[in-house]
C-alpha cells in the first residue's frame, strides 16, 4: 500500500474472480463461459478494415451498437447504454444514481460483485436472505424502503422468479430505483425487458458474455428510460468516454445481429443442461433446476469443497463458495456433450473411489 | 435528467470529444490520431483464433500486456497499470488517491480532461496559468501544496519543459503526487520514466493513442511505484476488473513489441511535422514549435474559428478551442505528406480569398 492510498480503500475488497490458472489445459467450467465461439458474424466483421481503422477514435457515443442492440430489442438507441461488460454498466449505475450511505439491498446469495461494489461505494446495503430452498422472496424487498439489485435468475442458484413478482416491486414505490441483472435471462426465462416502457424505475443489465459467447469482447448494456440512460451518459463522459474499443463495437454488432447463431448456441446449451442435470440427479447429487447456462448442485459423498479439488487434479474447473448456506454446492457451466460427459466419467471415478461405491449414470 | 440522478452531478460536465461527422468523408486532424494503422504485427495478432477466444474471459490482470510493455520499458509487470485508455488509468489514479475536496492544480491550458476529471471527482482545483508564451513555470507548483497533473509535452501548446524540472517538482515534496501525461512524449522528447525508480511519488500516464497509432483500441497505462500500482490494481478489482477486452491484450502486446514500426511512424512523423511547420510559417502563420504529433499556430488573416469552419467546409477537421487564451489558435493533427499538402493547398486557397492576396509556398 501506498503513502497515497484514501484511508476508506485500505482494507477494500477486490472482487474475487473465476482462477484462470495456466500450468496445464483445463476443462473451464468456473465462470460460466461458454464451449461456443462467437457467431461468425464477429469473425467476419473483425477484418483487416476494422483492424487497420484502430488507428482511429472509437465513437464515444456508440450509436452503432446502441442502435443494433436497441433494434433487437425493439426499444431506441436512447433507451440503451453499453458499457465495457455489465459490471462497468452497473459501476456506472451505482456512481450516477448512488452515493455513501445511501441504502441499496439485494439477496444474501447472489452474484457477489453487487456486495463488492455496495462496499467500495460505501452503500448502505442489506443482503435478504433467500429462502431455505434457496428461491426468492419477493415480500420483504417490497416492504423494504431500500432500492434493489437483483439477478433473475440468481447466480449461483440458477432460480428465476417470476415477471409478475418483479413487477408487484418495481410498482410497489417509483422512487425506488430497481436493477435486474438478466445476465442469464436467455436460456429459457422471461425478461422484464417489457416492464421498462411502463415503469420510470426500471433498469435492466445485460451481457454479451453469457448467451453470445463473448466474455473476452468485455460488452454489457442496460436498457431502461430515456432519462436514466442520458444521465448514465453524462456520467460516463465525465468518467470515462472512450469506453467502447473500435473491434468491441463491430464484433457486438455482428453477434447481436445474428439472431440464427445464437438461438442455436441457447438451444443447445438449454438442451445439454437439461440431460446434465439428469445424470447427475442419477448420480445422486441433489440438483437445483436451474434455467442458465449452469448447473448447481449439492455434494453427497465427497464433500464440494474436495470434490472442486480433485476435478481440478483431472483437469476440470468448476466453482466452489466458502459462504456456509452453499459451500456443499458446486457451481458447473454446462459446456458442450463432449465435455460434459468428460465431467460424469471424472464424477464417478471421484464418487466411486469409496469402498463399494458403484455408481453409474444411463449411457 | 431523471429522478435518480444525484443532485452533485445535476450540472456535471462531460467531456468534449473532437468532431466526428459522418455526412461525408473528412480529414480527421481534429484528435491527434494517427495517419498510419496499427503495426501489421497487430493485423496478425488479432487472428481467428484470438476472435473464438473471446468466448473466455480476459486476464483480468492484463499480465501478458503488463508484461511486455514492462519489459520494453525496462520495468516490472508490477510497476505497470494498464487501462480502457489513458482516460480510464487517469481516472482510477484519480479514484484510488483523491477524495472530494482535495487540492490539486494543472495548467490553465492544457488537455481538457484535467478539468472535467477535477469536477468530475469534485476535487479543489486550480488552474496555474501558462506564461503568455505557453510555456510552463514550475516555480509555482514547486511552492504550491497541491497534487499536480502536467501533460509533457503539453496539449494543445505541443511545448515541454526539461524533465530536470519536473523532477525539481518531484523532489521538492515527497509527499506530493506528481502526474506526469507523456502522451506525446514519443515525438521527440525526453521521458521522466528513469525518475519511478528514484521517486515514489511520480505516477508517468501512457498511451497507444499517440506513436502507437491505436486510439481505437483502447490502451493506456501508467508506471509507477510498486506501491501505487498495486493500490490501482485494488482499486480497479472493487470497480472494474475485466477492463481490457482480449484482443485488447493481445492487439497491444503486438504493438508494444514491434519497435521498428514504431520507430518509423514516429520519425515520419516528426519530419512531416518540422517540413509542415516551416511551410505555415512561410504562408505567414505564427507557429508554436511542438514536439509532438500535431501542430499549434496563430491564425492572422481568417480569424481561427472562421478558418476551422472552411476548413470544415473543405472536408478537413481541425480543433479549435474557445478558451480566450488560445481562440486565435488552431491545433492540427500531422498526417501524412499527401494529406499536409492538400492542407496547405486549402489553407492557401482560404487566406487568399481576399482581394489582392497572393501568398504561396515553396513546392
Amino acid at each position: 500500500m501506498s503513502y497515497f492510498l484514501l484511508d476508506e480503500f485500505e482494507n477494500i475488497e477486490p472482487y474475487n474472480p473465476g482462477e484462470q490458472p495456466d500450468d496445464r489445459e483445463y476443462l473451464k467450467l468456473n465462470a460460466n463461459e461458454s464451449s461456443f465461439p462467437p457467431s461468425p458474424k464477429v469473425l467476419e466483421a473483425i477484418d483487416k478494415a476494422h483492424i487497420n481503422g484502430m488507428s482511429h477514435y472509437s465513437d464515444p457515443y456508440c450509436w452503432k451498437l446502441r442502435k443494433a442492440i436497441g433494434d433487437h430489442f425493439g426499444v431506441s438507441a436512447e433507451e440503451v447504454f453499453v458499457g465495457n461488460g455489465a459490471d462497468e454498466v452497473l459501476s456506472f449505475c451505482l456512481m450516477s444514481f448512488f452515493r455513501p450511505g445511501m441504502k441499496i439491498c439485494f439477496p444474501d446469495i447472489t452474484y457477489d460483485f453487487y456486495r463488492i461494489y455496495a462496499k467500495a461505494y460505501r452503500l448502505d446495503y442489506e443482503q435478504i436472505p433467500l429462502r431455505d430452498d434457496f428461491t426468492l422472496d419477493i415480500e420483504p424487498y417490497i416492504e423494504s424502503d431500500r432500492d434493489v439489485i437483483i439477478a433473475n435468475p440468481n447466480n449461483p442458484t440458477g432460480l428465476a422468479i417470476p415477471v409478475s413478482e418483479i413487477e408487484r416491486l418495481v410498482a410497489s414505490n417509483k422512487n425506488r430505483m430497481v436493477i435486474i441483472d438478466e445476465a442469464y435471462v436467455d436460456f429459457g426465462n422471461e425478461s422484464v425487458l417489457p416492464l421498462v416502457k411502463k415503469y420510470s424505475n426500471l433498469v435492466v443489465v445485460y451481457t454479451f458474455s453469457k448467451s453470445r459467447n463473448m466474455p473476452g469482447a468485455r460488452i454489457g448494456f442496460a436498457i431502461s428510460s430515456k432519462a436514466i440512460i442520458e444521465d448514465m451518459n453524462k456520467i460516463k463522459f465525465a468518467f470515462n468516454p472512450f469506453n467502447l474499443s473500435s473491434l468491441t463495437i463491430e464484433g457486438g454488432c455482428a453477434a447481436v445481429n445474428d439472431e440464427v447463431y445464437f438461438e442455436y448456441c441457447v438451444n443447445s446449451v438449454i438442451k445439454e443442461r437439461e440431460e446434465f442435470e439428469k445424470k447427475l440427479s442419477e448420480i445422486g447429487y441433489e440438483v437445483i433446476p436451474t434455467t442458465t447456462n449452469f448447473v448447481f448442485f449439492k455434494a453427497f459423498r465427497t464433500p464440494a469443497g474436495e470434490l472442486t479439488a480433485k476435478l481440478k487434479k483431472k483437469g476440470i474447473l468448476v466453482r466452489h463458495y466458502d459462504d456456509e448456506r452453499v459451500c456443499d454446492y458446486i457451481r458447473m457451466t454446462v459446456g458442450t456433450h463432449d465435455e460434459m460427459e468428460r465431467v460424469l466419467v471424472a464424477l464417478l471415478e471421484i464418487e466411486n473411489s469409496y469402498a463399494g461405491c458403484k455408481l453409474s449414470v444411463t449411457a
